[in-house]
């Protein structure tokens, strides 16, 4: 592969903490600064992914995608989805979004002791089903188990492997001046979903479900349709904001988005102003940004919207060269400002 | 793939516990029950592997081989390991005995709040200079943190990828009555050097190194070498003896096993018996069983013991057609048991 995923060109310096904050874990600033200062300096590969991103690799003359991702959600249920769903999902979605078709997955359990069987039993039913929808094996998994109060319920990490198919190039370095960014369906249900159901917490209740859902027949039926993609991601920690703030980062151009076209649904935006939130940094689990060539959004837009999983589909913005390495945003009242990234994700333990 | 390394033929019944306890992630009965009774039931599909194996797929023409393992070893640094080589050498293992060479790795971390980056730092240089000395790249990865007393310091997990060169076929499927079964080295090093580095549990200090090491080289030289090899197995967790019935187990043949002539350390014999465990089920992470066609054990006991990873190789037992299922020691004064295997690891978080 000669395309670099993970070279950041404009590196974030490293803020050097001395001890692990929730924030390392959040999507924000200081985990990719902890990815930048710690991992990519000892982990030094020119196959390196970034850390929403599957690598993708040559193996044997093929073209193979390769992720992971550990969930620890909390807690294990929640309206529309479970920690089983949402690892099958998550990393389906990192390998569909790398333009790979998803086949197998790992499975790896932390349990704590005293963990009832039929909590686990549920969400390995729960993996087994939406690893069926998604269509990829789970072929190979491994299980520990830590004393009471070592852990919390139960943490699972999937890996996932696809390949990908000759001709396929997507990711940020792909991107050109003029691109269109659309996003596949309203944002923030996942993230409001979640906190919904830590209601002893929050003491709210919100009727959203999480949009958790696998991906890859989305993905495939826009690869195939030869429309010109430049690069998709899934907007999961972080939300759309670290998205759109990746892309931007990545190759030194800018992206414009207007707010007012980033579909939220009433519900979601509800909760966020009452816990505080931007729905531009909630979480999501079944939505991704599109870029497209200028000219092919139309008929990506209408690809999407024709495919349940893009019903909501919309154009959200453009890749620029103005300000490079930067999101200016459009506001709901029309003004502009400059999107910061945060430093750790709005809520821990969101998946 | 038409075998199926999965398929126990020798079914093992589900004891159904209502809670999980610690002997569920100890590499004994319990374990094997609830990959029998849970996950193998839920996660059907003919690619799944056994829960040490690395499972070989079929992706794009060509033979990828999967695997994953987590790792909760306590505490975190001991005699020649920690659990940054123990996470690489342990995948880069269960790839490399499958047949495959290593190629990728991904790494998912838990961290708990709190932790000393120094600590995570030494972790993750370690699993660097590992992988460099495997072969390997480090190529995804992922990070959460969890509040404190959800974690313990840091878990992690590694997945693996690597590619089975064409007409390599190793696994217990290939076992013939009359082939010879070897060990690499001499066993128990890893887990009394992990039980030692407990000083303020056991008060006691043995002199031991974990055996800690990646075998990607020395099973590479024994696959080019041609020598008439059938399986390899490493001996993790539940060590030699649960290795052993795993083969025994899967095609219903037995094993001979002289135990005078299983290499074991005096220290490690000493530790052993101070602490009360069988060394034949004591913990390894750079030992493995080869079981060879009768004819080719010589060549392969010389090739073994001219690497520096087998230079303590010995030749133990025998594939036989009575007692099939079983595992019949002779031990150390002469006289025959059969092997049982424990409920659990009899230490946990030993990896």
């Amino acid at each position: 592969m000669s395309r670099g995923p993970m070279q950041l060109e404009c590196p974030i310096p490293d803020r050097g903490r001395d001890r692990i904050e929730m924030a390392h874990g959040g999507g924000g600033r200081a985990m990719r600064e902890l990815i930048s200062g710690l991992f990519r300096r000892h982990f030094d590969s020119p196959h390196l992914a970034a850390e929403t991103d599957a690598a993708v690799l040559p193996v044997a003359g093929s073209r193979v995608a390769f992720t992971t991702d550990t969930y620890v959600v909390q807690p294990l249920f929640f309206a529309g989805a479970d920690i089983g769903k949402l690892a099958v999902c998550g990393t389906v979605n990192d390998l569909a979004t790398s333009g790979a078709v998803p086949r197998y997955l790992s499975c790896g359990f932390i349990l704590e002791e005293g963990l009832e069987r039929e909590v686990l039993e549920r969400v390995v039913r729960s993996m087994a089903e939406t690893a069926r929808e998604a269509g990829v094996a789970i072929v190979t998994g491994d299980t520990k188990v830590v004393e009471r109060s070592r852990g919390d319920g139960l943490y699972v990490n999937t890996a996932g492997v696809g390949d990908v198919p000759p001709g396929v190039e997507l990711g940020p370095a792909q991107l050109q001046p003029g691109d269109q960014v659309l996003v596949t369906g309203d944002i923030g249900r996942h993230g409001v979903a979640v906190m919904a159901a830590r209601d002893s917490l929050f003491g709210f209740d919100a009727d959203v479900q999480s949009d958790c859902a696998p991906l890859a027949g989305l993905v495939r039926q826009l690869v195939e349709s030869g429309v010109g993609l430049r690069c998709l991601r899934d907007l999961t920690r972080g939300g759309l904001g670290a998205a759109l703030h990746e892309l931007a980062e990545h190759r030194c151009l800018g992206l414009v988005v207007d707010e007012r076209s980033v579909p939220v649904l009433d519900p979601v935006q509800g909760a966020c102003e009452l816990l505080g939130l931007d729905p531009m940094f909630v979480a999501n689990e079944g939505r991704m940004l599109v870029v497209t060539a200028a000219d092919d959004a139309d008929q990506a837009l209408e690809l999407l919207r024709a495919h349940p999983d893009g019903a909501g589909a919309a154009r959200i913005g453009e890749v620029v060269t103005t300000h490079p390495g930067s999101v200016t945003v459009t506001g709901l009242l029309g003004t502009d400002r400059v999107l910061d990234l945060p430093l750790g994700e709005q809520l821990p333990r969101i998946c």
